[in-house]
C-alpha cells in the first residue's frame, strides 16, 4: 500500500469504477456500493458521489461529515454485491462488516473503516452543499487521503497487467459488472 | 440504432465511459471529451457532468441550454483524443467536426448535432443551478431523448460481445484509455 500523490488521486476514479463508501459515526459503521461517483477537480482534489436518502450510509456521513471511497477488485465481486444489496440499519448486535467477514484498518484522517483487499482508498471530508444533497442525492467531497495498491497503482496510473484478479470493477446493474479490459493509447 | 427506454437510460452511463459532448448554438457547434460524468436519478434520468470555465463547449452550452452526449468506442479513439485536445474556439471559418471529418445527424428533441459511429446518445437539457456551474463546473441535466447501437446495447443492457470494436473506453490520462472488458456477474 502506498500514498497516492494528492493531485493525482483523481486518476483512482477517472476510469468510472464501482466503489464501495464506508463511514464510522459514535462506534456506529457500515459500508455500501456507489457507482455514481466520479472526480470533480484535480487540486485539491474534489469528487462527488450520489448517496440515497434512505440508506444508513447517508445517515452516517450526514452525522460525521467524512466517509472513505473503497475501490475493489473483482476478487471481491460477491461482496460488491452483497454490501449493495443490504441495509446496515436492518442489523442488530451486528454490521455488514461482522455480516460478510470484512476485514478492515483505520483511516489515517477521518474516522472510518477501509476495506483490506481493495486496491484503492479516498479519505473524503464533504464539503456541506445542503441543496445538493436534499434535492439530488449529490454529495460534493474533498479527498484528504489517498492511498493505492502498488501492485497495480502508482506514480498516478493505473497498471493491471499480471494482476487480473486485481482488476477494477464497473457496474451495469443488479450484480453485473464490466472487468477494466486492456490498455490501449491513441495514435496522437 | 434504436430508442433506448428514458427510465434504462442511466444504464448508458453506468459503468463509466468517457463521453463526447457535443452542442450547437446558432449555427457554432462543437464537440469535446468528458471523462468526468455520471448519472444521477433513474426516471426522470438526470445526468451530472464537468465541463470548464474555458471551454468553447460551456459557452455554447449556457446560451443554448442543451447537449448531447455521444459514447464514442475503441474504433473512435483517435477522434475521442483529437477533439479533447483542441479547442473549437481556436477554428477560423472551420469546427471540429469538419477539421477531422466527423459525421453527424440531427438530434430530436434539441438543437446538437450527434456523431455519427458512436454507439449511444442522450440528448440533454440543463437544469440550471448556478452555484455548482459557476462554482464547480458542475451540470446538472435531464435526458429527454436517449438512442443506442442495438448492435452493442438493448433492453437496458450493454452486450459487447463479438464486437470488440464497438466496445466504449474509459479515460486514464492524456491518449490513454481502458477498453470496457469481460462481463461478470457476482455468485449472490
Amino acid at each position: 500500500m502506498q500514498d497516492a500523490e494528492l493531485s493525482k488521486a483523481y486518476r483512482i476514479l477517472n476510469h468510472g469504477p464501482v466503489v464501495l463508501v464506508s463511514t464510522s459515526h459514535q462506534g456506529k459503521r457500515n459500508v455500501m456500493a456507489a457507482a455514481w461517483n466520479t472526480p470533480l477537480d484535480f487540486d485539491p482534489p474534489k469528487i462527488t458521489i450520489v448517496i440515497d436518502k434512505n440508506t444508513y450510509t447517508r445517515e452516517l456521513i450526514e452525522a460525521s461529515g467524512s466517509f472513505a471511497i473503497n475501490v475493489p477488485c473483482v476478487a471481491q465481486m460477491d461482496t460488491v454485491r452483497s454490501v449493495g444489496t443490504s441495509s446496515g440499519r436492518d442489523l442488530k448486535d451486528t454490521d455488514k462488516f461482522a455480516l460478510y467477514g470484512l476485514e478492515t484498518f483505520f483511516a489515517k484522517t477521518i474516522d472510518a473503516p477501509l476495506l483490506e483487499g481493495c486496491v484503492a482508498w479516498l479519505e473524503c471530508k464533504v464539503i456541506p452543499e445542503r441543496h445538493n444533497q436534499n434535492t439530488y442525492d449529490l454529495f460534493i467531497a474533498e479527498v484528504v487521503a489517498a492511498y493505492a495498491d502498488e501492485r497495480v497503482f502508482s506514480d498516478g496510473h493505473w497498471h493491471f497487467e499480471g494482476h487480473d484478479d486485481l482488476r477494477t470493477l464497473h457496474h451495469v446493474a443488479g450484480g453485473e459488472f464490466f472487468v477494466t479490459g486492456a490498455a490501449v493509447r491513441a495514435a496522437l
